[in-house]
């Protein structure tokens, strides 16, 4: 059987340690503070943030959610954004996704302040991570930097390791291979026009599935000798409508040395990252 | 015998295409200029930027070579960068490299104004070419654009291919990477801590080697099938002070269907590249 690597006691972990730094900040004067502007009432987006607010309060600092309506016209928008971005107490910032139609030509990851961006999605901060960044300097996107968190907690050294990340979206694939090869793995950036997907994975002491189709990595795509890892990155429901990642978990858990599990694995330190890039964010700029 | 695959011919056709394009420019009132900031009398970058300034001045544009002082203080170096930047009628602008020792720590490609980047390392072009851009957006770091309008002339889809690029430099190795991806190439980023280099190279159908070590690539890196297509970026000296690649050449040519030669290959169109993102930088700014 493959150990099993949840979320819930590496994240019970972090938080702790995101209290004690928060603590130490508001004695320092500064409140880390998360703005999040979240237009209209699409539902989903409305427990997410409704999620990260009460993530930031379990650690002690401040998030407020500024709702706009759904037809917010783009002025008012960019105005909000501005206002936020320009305000000192406010230390992370960012829109929820996605946008509404008359907006979506918007880049808004650019629109956010680099300093300011718990994302992790600003060209600047991709731009670190390019240039060879472990997230010393970089605000790291969230998902790969979860991943990253979970194996170093799990024990698992990237250095000289063979990885299949499939998937090759700006969210979570690229940014996770260029941050895997900054550990020193090497990495191959797979997705839906690979044509041997399966050498590839076989061959990879490392497999991460981002690609958001339900259970597509079963055990036909693993070496026999059970000793790989296993990230599943993917959150999709399954023809029973009920919740599952991007790995046939059933189907691998005798034929792998170790895996995330969905719900509770990846997908829970999403907001444990966030919650450590706002610490970072306003650790930054208090120094300043 | 390998068809050999060599920059002259398609550096004229090139050629040829941007003069014709640089006298369209003029007839609308733009001379396309290109200024290079040169420090000091470090002698491959004398070389090096006058060569760039007789391409240009080849293909109808002008180029001039502003020269500082080996000791220029930062400021005065800082002062003449943004003076260049704010020139409407310089579109596009560099800083040769190495910079001297004291200001070896500016990066010199995030203070030249995005679309002036004919070098295409501006934090904001790269990211492009994280979001998918192929270069219909981005300026294209030139070494990487180089390759792909060598791999396009002889006819080479990336579509559905394995590529093994060796060497994770920024210049190089890493925008190749995702250049490639974006074009659906399937691309394992390999390096120095790379443990199964030689399993990745036998089982990819391009191998780009841009590591910097003379002749390191050689048939025991092939495949037998004698079908791989081979791109040789290094520009090095053997142990006889002979000009070679980071390919074997002698070595691989009856063991691989395709390579480019060093010299007279990738190196030959770096110098291209600059000349299509100087004119397409000049026709942007024009159509603003």
């Amino acid at each position: 059987m493959a150990t099993v690597l949840k979320a819930a006691p590496i994240s019970q972990q972090i938080v702790d340690d995101l209290a004690k730094q928060c603590s130490l900040l508001k004695k320092d004067g500064c409140i880390p503070c998360l703005k999040v502007i979240l237009i209209g009432e699409h539902a989903p987006s409305v427990i997410y943030t409704r999620n990260k607010k009460k993530f930031m309060e379990s650690i002690g600092a401040e998030c407020e959610i500024i709702k706009l309506a759904e037809d917010v016209s783009e002025e008012n928008f960019l105005n909000t954004l501005k206002t936020q971005a320009k305000d000192k107490s406010v230390h992370g910032l960012f829109v929820q996704l996605p946008l509404p139609k008359h907006l979506s030509h918007i880049d808004v990851g650019q629109l956010v302040p680099p300093e300011k961006d718990v994302d992790g999605f600003h060209a600047q901060n991709l731009y670190k991570l390019m240039a060879g960044d472990k997230g010393e300097n970089a605000l790291l996107p969230c998902t790969p930097k979860g991943v990253m968190t979970m194996l170093k907690h799990a024990g698992v050294s990237l250095e000289g390791k063979s990885v299949a990340v499939i998937g090759r979206s700006l969210i979570v694939g690229k940014p996770l291979s260029l941050l895997m090869t900054n550990y020193n793995a090497t990495v191959t950036m797979c997705h839906s026009k690979t044509s041997n997907l399966k050498q590839v994975t076989k061959s990879s002491d490392i497999i991460v599935a981002a690609i958001g189709r339900a259970k597509f990595i079963n055990s036909e795509f693993l070496r026999s000798e059970g000793d790989q890892i296993l990230i599943d990155v993917g959150i999709n429901h399954d023809s029973d409508g009920i919740l599952c990642g991007d790995i046939d978990q059933n189907d691998v858990e005798n034929k792998c040395a170790l895996i995330t599990p969905v719900p509770g694995g990846v997908g829970k330190m999403t907001i444990v990252s966030l919650g450590q890039n706002l610490i970072t964010a306003a650790t930054n700029q208090l120094e300043k």
